[in-house]
């Protein structure tokens, strides 16, 4: 075990070469959704593999139907000490709007102290400490206080579609006493915090097809029904004026924390800051509840896209020949997300009025995952937060989803929680996305003492 | 006063120089919506121009702020016979999608009689047959058997802004005791029908904004309200069950037909055949009242355009920043196009929830006009319908908009009837737009008819 400052010596003397390695990790499009980059989507993930290997790990190459997942282990500590599971991934998101980026995504470009480019934070800036610490007290000490694994995979943007596939098979490779998923972020640089728990997800779109062909709105309005006004109806019957979501059965599920577990989480999002980060107000969400409750306690129902019809400059009289949602479901515990797909499928169909087509397409659905603080990765997360950042680690529930989350927990045999040094204003997503250059250091400190302490 | 066989004489003596100026014609591209062709659309109504004055007429050129205008007269029957005022276009629609043409836009191509071509119907071939029969006229007989005004603007497709902007400023020139469209169409060539009035027309943008940049559905679902979700709600709100239009006043100063005035009407629309022709079930329109009569008697709101998100493959689970609509609605006699446009923005307005912001662009609002079967060129037209086509001439009302109908009946001081020899499915505004070469000797014939009976 290592005081907080030889960590920190051990980061400064591996500094400079962190940096160079995370500017070329950074300039690999690795996107996973284009299959234009389906070679350099690989190269990242040799990139990876090569780095763990030369660091003394054991390290496979899972193949998959789609993008290999690397997996590298080290379980020399005996059995007397515990194995822990981390979990990262190599692929980013597309880089669209290209025009919005201040300086080329994938040039990694340092402006006052902070780095942007396309997986800045989001999942290189995290994953290049990760390693960059695993490595450090490998080579440092020839050991590690623990038995580890790591799993890095290539297409967490894509809906882990190839490590599915996979995962079952490879029960006796990622079996651990704990799991820990280091993509995550803190409420702010005051304030650390692990994020116990994270909601499911489902999707699909809705398509409505009225003619052959989009037709006139002054020859055909009247005669036809506007496949716009019938998705509209159908859409606005998803909430009532409650704002609670009308698919029956929706919340008969729904596992509330307990009282205990409500005292433990921070919840509050403050109003001002909020509105002054994104520019927006905080009305929306249930009735009756607030909105740190309703976005992370709470299943939603969200319409991310609407399409029909004319959308340029001007004036297009046209009822168009089709209309279509896409409309995504953020599910809590005790949700079944099949049976909540399969109910929100039925009651669109039964929406559908008569004389126009409704065709639905869906893209699966996994589970919300909700972990407790007493897990031994979490006390040893909170305890390495608490000295790193000297103040007090807090408790949080995300709003968003890790698709793979519950069935890597299943297959590992423990429960999942969420780390990292992330920001919530990070851009992650979208154009811009930075991660300052203070982090590295400050997540190569944290994971390294959570190693330390798992295994004291 | 010529029997139709001499007119038809007449036709074949002009017939090649009229087809090939046809085709000169149609191959000029002159997209007034487009700037790029700017001067493709001012050589067509030089072409315009250049054609009336060697056939004898005074032709003016009309500057206007944007495309000119062409008026040609002759006024040389005296003041015991009447004048009739002519209105067609020299512009035409876009061509997109260019890819869907089964032969370039802008080469005229005949295939089995019929001329395919952007314009080939709308309404270069209407035009090319009515410039003909009355220079024909002319210069078959030294004379006209009616004083003749002739006006051919160039932005039909756009608004008719320019002319919108100068019409006022042309009363004298304008005056005349009947007026007559030479822009439509007949239900088959076995029906002629005279169209004796058009809808109105009103258009807007209305966009909800909710944030500055597009929000993470994870992260921000059940904080804030999704303008996709608020502009479904409002949208939703515009009709009732019945199909009826909720914007207060909306229908209070409606005027319907007379019963008298309905016997006349054809409005009947033949569901099976109409399935056939657009793929499309006939659910629309308000309960109570048929397709024809909601199409045609009854004014309508179709919303043109919803867009808000993501729209592409797959899965983006994002709130987005904006969603907008385009909305239209089709006015009949009596509703006052200023007032529905100052109700619907209000009632928009009112409808915008808490904590979004609403914006509303308008394109302006233009009156419905109808007209009587008794006017003289009403009767003339319906004469001459009957003798070309040896079938009794019906009478229609048009579910499109000419939106400066209004305002130059107003200013020639005649109401407004619609003639042609165009057809339902001659894919007007669409790809493949057509017309049969043999209505160009059937609307030269009528057109001749109805001037050489005016003079009777």
């Amino acid at each position: 075990m290592s005081s907080l400052s030889e960590l920190k010596a051990l980061y400064k003397k591996h500094e400079k070469k962190l940096f160079s390695d995370y500017c070329d990790l950074l300039r690999i499009p690795s996107i996973s959704s284009n299959p234009k980059h389906a070679a350099d989507v690989r190269r990242a993930g040799r990139w990876v593999f090569d780095y763990l290997q030369k660091g003394g790990f054991d390290v496979e190459m899972w193949e998959t139907p789609n993008y290999p997942v690397v997996f590298a282990s080290w379980l020399e500590a005996g059995p007397s000490k515990p194995t822990l599971l981390l979990y990262g991934h190599y692929d980013v998101q597309p880089e669209d709007p290209l025009e919005e980026w201040l300086s080329p995504p994938f040039e990694p470009t340092v402006r006052d102290g902070i780095m942007y480019a396309r997986g800045a934070q989001d999942n290189k800036g995290q994953l290049i400490y990760t390693l960059y610490a695993c490595r450090a007290l490998l080579e440092r000490d020839g050991k590690l206080p623990i038995n580890l694994k790591i799993l890095i995979e290539g297409e967490e943007e894509s809906k882990s579609i190839g490590l599915g596939k996979i995962v079952h098979s490879k029960k006796k490779e990622l079996a651990a006493d704990s799991f820990i998923i280091v993509d995550w972020d803190i409420p702010n640089l005051e304030q650390p915090a692990i994020t116990l728990g994270a909601r499911g997800l489902l999707a699909l779109t809705v398509e409505l097809t009225g003619s052959r062909t989009d037709l006139h709105s002054g020859s055909h309005g009247g005669i036809v029904i506007n496949p716009n006004h019938a998705l509209i109806s159908i859409l606005a019957k998803l909430h009532d004026e409650e704002g609670k979501v009308t698919v029956p059965e929706f919340y008969d599920d729904v596992q509330m924390p307990t009282q205990e577990e409500l005292s433990l989480l921070s919840l509050e999002i403050d109003e001002a800051n909020y509105k002054k980060q994104f520019g927006a107000a905080m009305t929306g969400g249930e009735n009756n509840y607030t909105p740190g409750q309703s976005s992370r306690l709470r299943p939603t129902l969200e319409i991310n896209g609407i399409t029909g019809g004319y959308g340029g400059p001007g004036v297009k009289t046209v009822i168009p020949a089709k209309a279509h949602a896409k409309i995504s479901c953020r599910l809590v515990p005790g949700q079944n997300p099949k049976k909540i797909l399969a109910d929100l499928k039925q009651y669109l169909n039964a929406l559908c009025p008569k004389g126009l087509e409704m065709t639905i397409v869906d893209y699966g659905a996994a589970p919300a995952v909700r972990s407790s603080p007493t897990l031994p990765q979490a006390k040893a997360v909170a305890k390495a937060y608490g000295e790193v950042f000297k103040k007090p680690c807090t408790y949080s529930l995300g709003g968003g989803s890790v698709p793979i989350t519950a069935e890597l927990a299943q297959v590992c045999g423990s429960p999942a929680i969420f780390m990292g040094v992330g920001l919530p204003d990070d851009d992650i997503h979208a154009p811009n996305e930075h991660f300052g250059l203070d982090r590295l250091e400050l997540g190569f400190l944290t994971l390294a003492r959570v190693l330390e302490i798992l295994g004291e």
